[in-house]
């Protein structure tokens, strides 16, 4: 393999499209198939999730909310149960319809979401307050078959995710919740994933079929186009009431109960991937990566053993960071340098005979490019902190890509204009349904993002329809 | 609730399946749904699952393999690749055809088992030897539309699993494979889930569709029916001729791979519960139990306050048993005690006015109903001792109930007597198809369970065609 074939032939800020597949691609952390829309996880990306997961679970566990698992085939009949849910689901469900050389007597939907099979147990095991709160999550595999171009991890038609299903005895039980489950989405997605985001409710457009409301966090890849990552959903008694989860209360009256529902999903390594990535390849926050150091000895004949055994007791001392040593003889170090750029680890180790004579190795940030000589009894703790500094300066990038493109529009024009400036713009809004499909088609494609949480005094009418707004919202093209 | 309600309400050893739907519901480890034959894994059984994939995840791991994620849906002309596979198994294959109002072009196949997804990317990443060995896995969700009788967790439509798929340069060292992941898969089943099975060679007949050989570990439910568990397959070459797995090897010349499969399903969660639970309900071996004891504290209005105080402190104390404490006031301790013993806790600690004078509890262990009474200061020794006799008792029950019902059979009219019996024979067999037909035919079902490794000398002919015996092999009547 040349470097030429092997590295990403286009910059991220020239072509991000192209550059993203290749990236995604080249770096083996997905891989297409016959199946359209349906990639391969290949480990070097299912690792990344694994991780994930495992941070998000063990909090939800904290929390008391039970893992389980429910049928992956939901009878049609149940997925018509609710009507604004099948309404929003149904054009995108992958149907079976035989098995074997049978044709079955009902249609059973690959489930888009879990709400129609799980809500039919949930009428049937609460019966008494005593049975609330029910709190459950699967972490599994749902299908959405989308018409719309397929991206690897960004719009699949099957993805990883989990969907918490939590069922309480009252409205504000139920809402108490939401900051406890946005608060563990945004530790991950901050502190491990490295990203800004933006938290706020969904506009009545853009909510969950079949929800009161939605929070969603929303992110803005490196072309100017927004995409959201996890949400919140509430769902008063909408479920409830179409699947009879009702209880009765300590008074023994028959109430209806209020429910969420809340998801991250893995197009979140995409999104992380696009954000950090450069024109080298991948760039992996260190406390998501496999293998956050590469030791690459640069190998000359008569000092090859030497610096062999030296990389080898380096790679020993770090074993905490799990770092990879290659030493592979068919391959220059130059080589070597680019290959593991590509794939993002975040620390190089380069060891070669000048550097052995004076006990010291050349570390390389992958984030900035920074280089740096360091002793080799300190080796551990500047790797520890390197590791820490990388992690830090990944996040404040974010956060001035994200904060460096949100802009205030006032009128119909600035809101325009900025749109097409691929910016996120802050406007208030009416918060009604026609009026965002105006706003969408007058701006080819400008959506609601969320409403920010935290209010500013709303001075001017709907920066569209010019009647009362009711929000300062955040709109932007979305992927 | 009346105990007459939640109890279970026959013997397992007069009607063993009713005995087993009642103890798997009743208990809520599982639930049927509206898509008949998938159930729901509710939190007590899906949390046991997690430990078992935590436990066998980790020993993958370490050995190298790794984990990744192929689509779920196979398109048709994929799944048909592999002659011997495609008709093992498209009986049972649920297929989509529709999605959204569109009629798809070609029908996609929900997973049975994924080498016929997985395999042309093998082919794509696989060009020199120096990119074997591959060795990946995946924990997920397969549906197989059997149109037998679905038995929660022993037979179900969907199911749970880890299918292993490895690639080697050389056939031995795809063989050597063999033992470290039977050792994997044994090491759990023993140690954690506390069963002895028969570990061999399946007969021609009986191996995987497109496999060389399987090695399978069998078991033997109350019932007398023989069940299947995990499974280790060597498919030589047949999957890498039909899916272009070949590589350069390191004289430039063009080699087909071999590879192997293996697998441990959520089944054995229902082979685990249907050994060791009784007529009072499940048992729940002490390694694989989310809580290892129950703290029934016994309430009197003028003690009351004193024993929730110490039944608190012990509960502190036992932490790392992650004891649950039942001080429920509207419940009677008879009736915990039967609720626990339902679900299977290994240990219950009864506390008492009259215990609390002596400073003692009363333990009482699950699986053979012994009472002790220990001093409070000696508890955390006290059930960890017990715990761990707990599950060696369950172990060694579970080996015995299987070597009792081992024979050997000499004669045709032994073999048939025996089988009629119940009982698993060790026979002489030619392991010819035909053969075997005859034989599941004339016994009414009986069939090969597989041929143990360590041979003892073959001295008479076929058990049934009289034709020379080229192995001893185990038969049974199977699930």
């Amino acid at each position: 393999m040349s470097k030429n074939t092997s590295g990403i032939t286009v910059k991220k800020s020239e072509d991000f499209s192209e550059w993203y597949t290749q990236a995604i691609i080249k770096s083996e952390l997905a891989d297409y198939t016959d199946v359209s829309g349906c990639i391969v996880f290949r480990p070097a990306s299912y690792q990344i999730w694994e991780k994930i997961t495992k941070i998000v679970d063990e909090k939800f566990k904290k929390e008391g909310i039970q893992n389980c698992y429910f049928p992956l085939l939901i009878p049609e009949k149940l997925l018509s149960k609710e009507k604004e849910h099948v309404e929003g689901f149904s054009p995108e469900v992958a149907w079976v319809t035989e098995a074997g050389d049978s044709q079955l007597a009902e249609r059973l939907a690959v489930r888009p979401t879990s709400e129609t099979i799980m809500y039919p147990s949930f009428s049937k095991w609460i019966k008494s307050w005593k049975d609330l709160p029910l709190r459950l999550n699967q972490w599994n595999n749902v299908v959405r078959w989308e018409f719309k171009h397929p991206i690897p991890f960004l719009r699949t038609r099957e993805f990883l995710w989990n969907e918490g299903h939590t069922v309480f005895a009252t409205k504000e039980e139920a809402e108490a919740e939401r900051d406890t489950i946005i608060g563990i989405y945004e530790d991950v997605v901050e502190n491990y994933m490295a990203l800004k985001g933006l938290i706020g409710k969904k506009s009545e457009k853009e909510k969950f079929a079949g929800a009161v409301y939605t929070v969603s966090m929303e992110y803005l890849l490196p072309n100017g186009k927004a995409i959201q990552g996890p949400d919140f959903h509430h769902d008063g008694q909408n479920f409830s009431k179409a699947f009879e989860i009702n209880f009765l209360d300590k008074d023994e009256k028959k109430q209806y109960a209020y429910q969420n529902t809340f998801a991250i999903t893995t197009r979140m390594l995409g999104v992380m991937l696009a954000i950090h990535g450069d024109d080298k390849g991948l760039v992996i926050p260190p406390k998501l990566a496999e293998n956050k150091v590469v030791i690459i000895p640069i190998l000359f004949d008569d000092s090859k053993e030497k610096i062999i055994k030296v990389a080898n007791e380096i790679k020993k001392e770090l074993k905490k960071f799990n770092p990879k040593l290659d030493d592979r003889d068919d391959y220059s170090p130059g080589w070597k340098y680019h290959e593991w750029e590509l794939k993002g680890i975040p620390i190089r180790l380069e060891l070669g005979p000048k550097d052995l004579e004076k006990n010291q190795v050349v570390l390389v940030r992958r984030d900035n490019s920074e280089k740096k000589e360091i002793k080799i009894k300190d080796i551990s703790k500047e790797v520890e902190s390197t590791l820490e500094k990388i992690q830090e300066n990944l996040f404040i990038k974010s956060e001035k890509h994200l904060k460096s493109s949100l802009v205030e529009a006032k009128n119909w024009n600035d809101f325009k204009t900025a749109l097409s400036n691929k910016k996120i713009v802050l406007a208030p809004f009416c918060n009604k349904k026609d009026c965002e499909e105006y706003i969408k088609d007058k701006t080819k494609g400008g959506k609601s993002l969320n409403i920010p949480f935290s209010q500013q005094k709303i001075k001017e009418p709907c920066i569209h329809c010019k009647k009362e707004a009711t929000v300062m919202c955040y709109f932007g093209k979305s992927y």
